[in-house]
């Protein structure tokens, strides 16, 4: 009959773990000390396969410079690349929100390799006098240097999920700015009719919102690829022995296909936060014009009849268990939510970050939860609203124009020919009788009539020179 | 010939202070040290008030308990009263941002005190063998719980003329709701037109809610009457002799007519800034509905002709540099502003809260500073909003309720009758050929004529039992 | 061969759901059109008890008005039982952060109540002819008071869990101050040496901080007892009766036991967030203060030879994968995190809250999140500290004690009797030679032996008045 | 007898004005509307000088092409170069926080301009007959160009300022990292001892985020000279001639000496807040990382004998009212207290950019109040730290050597030659016993002396390879 348990042994003595886990006493440990979320760190497939990449690149760079020997070197490789392969990651238990720096993430990770590379080497788990998991999987190597790195490396490349799914957004919103290159209507300052625009204006900008956010995005990652392998515990590299980081760097580059360069500055880039401090703002700044747009989606689709009716946002579910009929701007409504959430989790972020202390910030898991959540909730929602909203809205044309037809905001456009007052009072005129501003201008013989609608054709209007290419 | 300066000694040697200055060394190095916003102390006159409140009530204290001769007393009594009558306010000199924990606001406000007795006295400033600063004037005192007293006492008096303003608004909207409590109009939810209601209703929503927050602000402020004086430098009440704390309690609740209490636990209460993170968010609560309120009445009010246009503000400027004509919503857009900035220092108060170490919190400056501000701007806010905006506005009665009989959602009225899923169909047909919705179910015979007619009466619609009394 | 699938009929059309589901098409909807965080409404047990609540309360209601026959009545209340008692939870399946202000959860709810009911009514799912979900198990209902009425009942149970867990915190740092009473220690201000103070008292502090913040905490949910039940879509209460409101709240009340009330404006209660606003505010209070105790714990822990080393908390975990022997205090830094996941928790509610329109608050969903994962991290957060953190903490007693004996803080409470000038210049030799206090003092004869001793004994020093009870 | 008022006319009427007064109506108006801060845009010189500049350029574009005369274009020209020259200035009274998207800062910048060149035309102030505010000063310009533009311009230019504060500080933490490149101490993670270092080492880190820090904001400020000058009202150019903007844009640039470059999509530029959100973004990054240096440097000169005591700060005033010879490290406090204001400042800027709507951002007032204060104010933070603080630290290089010396931290470096496991074993022995580890590992001969001695010398414990340069 076999056991269900084996006994590991920490500082604090003897703990029974089951006999089948790959994590061992730490990482139980781990598990009774942060009851918090219930969500396992397993949640971020992402930081689990970084953290392999991690560890391979370690074996690999101490099997180079002779620190490990060539079997333990090959089994530690071969366990990791399982984990990448998407193996073992329901062994990466402890929660995400953590006390420790991610001592225990990395100790969950140092237990699963090590188990699974002395069941490659013909071991049994917890047989750990023939590999450890500290002295050989975390070799060279100190909480405080893998976790920083395994988390950048997640983020990167959560961030590409994230600048695809703009892309897309972007996309759908350029295709609609075409679709709607001809459709004029009323532009609008501080919510007051102004002058004549297109609505492919109006959704152009939108595109070319994103377009910016996406350089942003994509210069804010670059930060993230500097990373602290090699500084060990506080960035002087103590027990890291001369070309251990480069060789651990070069190996992870490799490994992940990202060009990742050693921090100039080790001592500085073990305490330092501000690349995640800096990717959480413009993960903000997204979240703002995200919402901006959001909100004016909802808002030109505002009615059917007692709303401005600008556009139709396309229907995909009954709105009201009362009112029947009723169709809402569901998904506008879930992407200001889901940006909501990103300007909140930028503040405990920038928390976070201040509250590092001296040579090391403790508080990087949460950094880790927080820049995740962010970067994932952005991705389904810039996705969900190009194909579940964007690319359907249609536009209510001759609405459009012919409240641009009745508007006293094209008295502006008269300005420079009749002067500012003149058409102050013609403004005043058209607002207190209800009557038009051309009427109005021909009436008082301000401008002959040809002038007049050679003033006010369309693309005079809406200023051709800047419509959508 | 005088002296144009008088030399004064301090732990880290002598300076020389203008002659004619109340304020001595201490002062001079705080001024020195943080040249931070050029906002000195006396921009806080609520706060000189309190000062001098305190050092007044301090003074017949130790008077009471023999402590101080009671010339000295006297002079420094008739000093504080002096400030307190609002003299001598230019003399706080001290930048409202400062390290220390407030000791420079405390020192400036000793050494103020101390030369105006002095002169009193009959002796020069300066001669503070006399009549000491420090030995004197902060008899049985300490920074840490003087100025978090005087800031409470400073805060309530504050918060005093916010909860005026509040009222002030409060009964603006209430005096709208009674006006247009007969205007039907189409209730939204998610920006689409949801059922019927009366503006008055609307309005009188504004006020309910602005009643609930002053209830709230009412209960926030009581928790700021808790003071620590007594408590000298952490909590402990070294150097106070027994009584010492319920006699200057006693007195300062005399001077300030405030029902102060001395916290139970004066080590607790002189490190805890819980009562300021209360106020803040509370005010930030209101700041959140004034906002929301705004932000409505500047929607409600869009257009002139491309906009809901179911409201008019009055016009209180032009609006525009180049749109002749133009007004704007200006008095709701600067109270979103002031709203935002309320939230703000919510962050900032509570970061500085979150920052106090061991027996003491050093940041209470900066927690003043940001309470102040978002107290007296929201104060300011309130009025300018009642006066300037909604006292003026009027209803587009007539379009209002064209609105509503033209409106789908009349059919929700109907659901209870017909059904949800015949209601679905008759609200999908006025939508897509824009006919009426009775003109629809009469033409279904779903309803008979007369019993359709009494379900849409107004008061059937708008629900007379929530109309504002 | 029974059918995998059963086809629904909404607004848009007709989907096959699968047969065995009690949800239907609306929550199929739903779950399209919001992948957002992956997280169903089911990981949050209190709301969805307190959505069968509401809809239990509301067909009683509605059978007791003769709107509902008791048949069908009966079959709901069964129905809605069976969920309070846990079955079923697996079926409320939309994501929790949604658009269309609660709509799909309230829809989810319908669904699985209905076709719950129907099984019951010996009827098969999706027979809508005898039971429908928006025309029965909504009756008299909208979204719009259902949703945020049971936010309102599941926020109450979860912050009852949270009270009882910072009762237990609370009793913990007050056994601790007992239990230290006697532990004299330098007290310090702005982290430099003040003046002398007992443990106890320091511990005493947080148990304090707890007792006052659960006062408050208090206050805020009984105002989350106010609900609006019969406001149905706005607040007018259209297709709700006379007399529906209270019934249902009567109903409501006897089921979850609470004392609720019914609002006393409902178009001003549909649309205000401002007790949820008040509410994570007490929260982010909570959060500042704990935050705040641990940044204290974590310092006076320090060390073990290098730090401030005054307490020793207990090991919970091996502290470093590098390190050997290296403990650190994981437990205060997890709570941190927390921490400062609620503040930013408290800034996504607040933007939520201030983004309501007119008569509605689409953004509820977030708040419901934002709010739930305060409370309940919290609540985990200060059962962890107490049991595995506060209740192990010990007292290097002698080295504090020396630590007194040794300090230049002790000089202030001579300052009464040498003055401040003496007692500078006495400071300042100390610091300058390394000698003590005491020994100067009476070098120089500024004070006799035996009055020295009384003024530097423990209870002197420490404020014996305000010693832990 | 001269006139003391002169009468104005706008959209609401006639009103006086001071006689002597260069504002004009729209200021008086704007004046009485906003009463909020009670802090008015000359505050912020740099705003003034820009606002001239956009004048002067837009004069000199529209005589280029014909459309204003060059005797008015002259007037223009000089009366502009007046103000940046610093005169005039007190003639811009609005308040800082306004509504109306900037329009009252433009109008009062019109009005001063056109009154001044009046004069220098040989006119009376108020006789617009012959140079108008609108007409001739606001030719071809909309507040909603202008104002962002003069916003940019003035942020670049207080950034300049930021930037070469943040280098003063940079260069004296480098000057203090060689002067203290031998002192050999404990780092410190997590607050518990971990490995040795040197105090330049941990000063040089502070030196390399300033640089860091430095080049962000150096980016930030490049996305900032994107303007949208000849946008006019809402981007479509209406009533800007063809080649106004590269015209008005060139002679700008000439003007400020900035190379600045007009947005490709204006529409999107006019509504668009991104670079605003970006800018304040990093200097909340640089916020963050400045308090976490403050909060070290507290911690280090904790003391003078219950603290760490590792590093001296210089005093700079008497520390304590009550507690003589104390002196407190008030000058990384008032650091800190900018960090939270800037901070809190974020959020404001955020919700502020999240509110604008459709084609223009009407909150923009406070984005440049908010980031005007955060600029301004780190960069007195910054001098004054650098000046009143880290220039004048000393060291207590004994202490801190002799605590290396008595570590147990010092087992992490042998432990890749004597195991994980063996060296967790000396650490709790070392721990319990209170002995020394080089003691105990020479006593249980797990080392020879002389590898033990080779293994503990400085450069190796503290990697000299990061040593700085």
């Amino acid at each position: 009959m076999t056991a269900t348990t084996r006994s590991e042994h920490d500082l604090l003595g003897d703990r029974d773990v089951p006999a089948e886990a790959y994590w061992g006493v730490h990482t139980l440990r781990a598990t009774e000390n942060f009851p918090i979320t219930g969500m396992p760190i397993s949640a971020y497939p992402h930081l689990i396969d970084a953290l392999a990449a991690v560890k391979e690149a370690a074996a690999l760079a101490n099997e180079e410079l002779g620190l490990l020997d060539s079997k333990k070197a090959a089994a530690i490789v071969e366990a990791c690349r399982e984990i990448r392969d998407g193996r073992l990651h329901d062994q990466f238990v402890v929660d995400v929100v953590q006390g420790g720096a991610g001592t225990s993430t990395n100790m969950n990770a140092n237990e699963v390799v090590a188990n699974r590379a002395l069941e490659l080497l013909g071991h049994a788990k917890g047989e750990y006098g023939f590999l450890h998991p500290n002295e050989d999987v975390n070799l060279g190597q100190s909480t405080n240097d893998v976790y920083p790195t395994a988390v950048k490396i997640a983020t990167v490349f959560a961030v590409r999920g994230l600048l695809d799914a703009m892309s897309v957004l972007q996309d759908t919103f350029a295709l609609k700015a075409v679709e709607f290159r001809d459709v004029l209507k009323m532009g609008r300052t501080q919510l007051q009719d102004a002058v004549p625009m297109t609505l492919g204006q109006e959704f152009s900008a939108y595109a070319v919102m994103l377009d910016e956010d996406r350089a942003r995005l994509a210069e804010a990652v670059q930060l993230i690829h500097e990373i602290n392998l090699g500084a060990t515990a506080i960035g002087t590299g103590l027990n890291a022995p001369a070309g251990y980081a480069e060789a651990a760097r070069r190996h992870l580059a490799a490994i992940t296909g990202l060009p990742l360069v050693t921090a100039a500055n080790l001592v500085e880039a073990t305490q330092d936060c501000g690349a995640f401090v800096q990717m959480s703002g413009v993960l903000k700044r997204i979240a703002v014009k995200l919402s901006k747009s959001c909100n004016d989606l909802r808002l030109l689709s505002s009615g059917p009849r007692a709303g401005l009716g600008e556009i139709n946002l396309p229907p995909v579910q009954a709105g009201s268990s009362i009112m029947p009929g009723k169709v809402n701007p569901v998904i506008p409504e879930v992407v200001n939510q889901v940006a909501f959430e990103v300007i909140g989790n930028d503040v405990t972020i920038t928390m976070a970050a201040e509250a590092g202390q001296l040579q090391l910030n403790a508080f990087e898991p949460i950094i880790l939860h927080s820049l995740s959540e962010s970067i994932t909730h952005l991705q389904s929602a810039c996705l969900t609203l190009a194909e579940r909203c964007v690319a359907g809205i249609t536009a209510n044309t001759e609405a459009l124009r012919t409240s641009v037809e009745n508007s006293i905001g094209l008295v502006t456009a008269l300005n420079p020919h009749i002067g500012y007052t003149a058409a102050t009072d013609i403004a005043k005129e058209a607002l207190a009788t209800g009557r038009g501003v051309a009427e109005l201008v021909l009436e008082k013989g301000l401008l002959p009539a040809e002038t007049l609608a050679a003033l006010l054709r369309p693309e005079v209007l809406a200023g051709s020179g800047h419509s959508p290419a």
